[in-house]
């Protein structure tokens, strides 16, 4: 796809999550608040979606991990320890022509002279360190002494609870602690509809091993995270995995993969997967003065785990499986002519509806009560919408750009006014070959839970 | 019960939420930070099975409420129109004597002086107003123009998104939007454990409606929260619900109702369910500019609608919970000698793990293997511990101490060693009548599945 065509797609991505309620701006009727979203009705459940599966492959079919739910607010020693308060930080330039405010390497360079980006000007600051994090007061009074910060990724609130979660669930390495929460950044430039907020949501996994475990771990923890996209949708060939050079990884990092996507802006990191070695347990055992370390019944040995963490953004994810989803096709209106469709083809498993019970009429009571008990069967079940209102066709539209896979229509057959043998059944519409297929609906629960599970 | 028998009954339910791993304090290697907790492993399997639970009653399994998801950060102009940042504080003294800083409710009088209750001392300020956000600036700056708050509730980005999700939600009143999520109040003196901290999270409904359906929507609301107290095990004796009298209520609700529950350290608030009128939108509509009023097709007459908000504290409703699970009874030991038993009698819907897998013997290859097999079993429909370490009555007791349900033995005779008619059964005990039944592994499942959900 050309670059303009990219662009032209992302444009209807944006387009769609707006009108149909996926995403909207945070703030919205007062001008907005850049960088930061809100996520409407459809949104809310997709993302919901994403997170219980992320939860359930991570934590609870796992005998290994278990989950932590740490506050946002943490004391400041702990990113003094962690070293973010003293490195967290962007280079940041400002233009003294349009008193722009830039990431310096968003400076535009032309014939070799350094210009704003913004009004082409050349009076430009040196660069200096911005810090990311959010800061604010804890407590009556505004000073050194109560100042903190937003956390900047969750991770930290597992580290410095490890002996704690060691101690109550007496586990043995390798295990892992899990956590899903907000995090917080004060980007200079947020961009890229929700890629780079100021607020975003993390699914961090920090698995504690032995120091000789650890890159054969790293290998692992990759391996697996690309199943774990797979599982909700997105084709592996989307994917790609880019081993971070020496150069770029922390200097504490034995090893990191970052998994991207190949987004309509180009290829973006959705998640890394990083050897830590045992650099943040130390951090916090050194500034905290406390033990974190492990002792191991069998070999007799005392010693700091290292550990192996697979971060990924619930923001990010979400906007890869909208824009992964996104398709235009053809299919006929309720005359046959054909007309341009627009698709979400998300996997059951992550759709934020799984099913739409449409009764055909909405003037028959029989038809519309039908519907009614065919909601109720399902509604324990799983995600279920119902709609009576307008032709059929327009209806599986509505469904199929909200991503919808399946959808059951209750008409004059399914009372039995067609012969008995159709009776109390209805058409089970699939989203995406928009083939259907007369199910009784006896069957149709245990058929579409195996199928959006 | 006695003063200080509930006094000792709450520090037995503080040392059990550390031992077992339900609630630690944030930051406690740092000597912590007050009014800030981290939930441990079972705390965060407690607090997402209350969290799902309100979402399935609240939205999935009703036709007229959606959800919503909001960022924390939203724009001061919203803490501006909603009230926040010009009211929302408490009166706060300080004490001259030993610095202390206290909430004026919480100054003692003796003889008719006042005092301050940590030294006594009587030089104390004028009570003056605090208010209760949090600041942070978004953005490069650090200024008033970049000046914004922590949102103290979630229910103004409902508000503030009114008219975004009216229209992709195309919904007649009455109608909800739905939202959990985190607030943040810096309080001056947080206390009585998780109950009044600085941060927390929230399951806030703003059901909207017409003017004249208020009322009585008020009514509904409190009847239906108070169900789901008791469906998720809290006994209706324990909670009690107090009309909020004109003088106490604020100034634009027309009826209030606090949900009460008899915490060891008193009856305090769970929940308020407030009939708001149109307060909160008309407040945006002035402050934005923008329409947020509702057109209905049928009387053809537009309005500001509304709203009955149901306000419940997710971190208070677990500590209520715990409080109620509580209780300490006696059981044999291994040997048959009656001890002291301490139990947490969650209703399963909510027990942080449901069934937990116990081979006999951890040496018997056989037993272990069939351990494992009804683990498998089990898992894909529920949070499964499996615990093959130490005696069997020990086993019992710790997952008595956590709450959980239902405990499966696979003994010999599960093996068939014992003649084929207990061939492929295993007991089955249930945590509160501490009786075991047989059961088949084949039937195992349902029966768990119809007790758990």
């Amino acid at each position: 796809m050309s670059m303009s065509t990219d662009a032209q797609r992302m444009e209807r991505i944006v387009s769609l999550c707006k009108r149909r309620g996926f995403i909207f701006q945070s703030s919205e009727i007062y001008g907005g608040l850049n960088g930061l979203w809100d996520y409407g009705p459809l949104g809310t459940e997709l993302k919901r979606n994403v997170k219980d599966y992320w939860w359930r492959v991570m934590v609870h079919e796992r005998d290994d991990v278990v989950g932590l739910d740490g506050a946002i607010l943490m004391t400041r020693a702990v990113w003094k320890a962690s070293g973010h308060e003293e490195t967290f930080s962007d280079p940041m330039i400002d233009c003294r022509t349009c008193k722009a405010r830039l990431r310096a390497d968003q400076i535009a360079e032309k014939n070799g002279a350094k210009q704003c980006p913004n009004c082409g000007g050349k009076d430009l600051t040196e660069p200096r360190p911005f810090n990311l994090m959010f800061k604010t007061y804890v407590g009556a009074t505004e000073d050194e002494s109560s100042l903190t910060y937003l956390r900047p990724e969750t991770a930290q609130a597992i580290f410095v609870q490890f002996k704690n979660v060691l101690d109550v669930s007496r586990k043995k390495l390798p295990f892992g602690i899990a956590q899903i929460g907000k995090a917080f950044r004060n980007e200079i430039n947020p961009r890229n509809f929700t890629f780079r907020s100021r607020e975003f949501e993390q699914m961090e996994l920090e698995y504690f091993c032995r120091p000789e475990q650890g890159m054969e771990l790293l290998e692992y923890w990759k391996e697996e995270r690309l199943k774990f996209y797979e599982n909700i949708g997105i084709g592996r060939d989307k994917l790609h995995v880019k081993e971070v050079p020496d150069s770029d990884r922390a200097f504490y990092s034995r090893g990191t993969y970052d998994i991207e996507y190949e987004f309509p802006f180009g290829l973006q990191e959705l998640e890394g997967v990083a050897y830590r070695t045992d650099f943040d347990l130390t951090q916090h055992i050194k500034a905290s003065g406390k033990s974190l370390d492990y002792f191991d019944e069998e070999t007799k040995e005392r010693f700091v785990p290292h550990v192996v963490e697979p971060s990924a953004g619930v923001d990010r994810t979400v906007l890869a499986l909208i824009c992964d989803a996104y398709a235009e096709d053809e299919a006929p209106d309720d005359k046959g002519k054909m007309e341009t469709r627009i698709v979400l083809r998300f996997h059951p498993r992550i759709a934020p509806i799984k099913v739409a019970v449409f009764p055909l009429l909405k003037n028959k009571e029989a038809l519309v009560a039908k519907g009614r008990e065919v909601q109720r069967l399902l509604r324990p079940h799983m995600n279920v919408f119902y709609d009576e209102g307008g032709a059929i066709g327009r209806r599986y539209r509505r469904q199929d750009e909200i991503g919808t896979p399946f959808g059951v229509t209750i008409d004059f057959e399914t009372l039995g006014e067609k012969g008995d043998v159709l009776r109390d059944t209805v058409t089970l519409r699939d989203r995406d070959s928009m083939k259907q297929e007369r199910v009784k609906i006896s069957e149709l629960l245990q058929l579409l839970l195996t199928r959006v599970t």
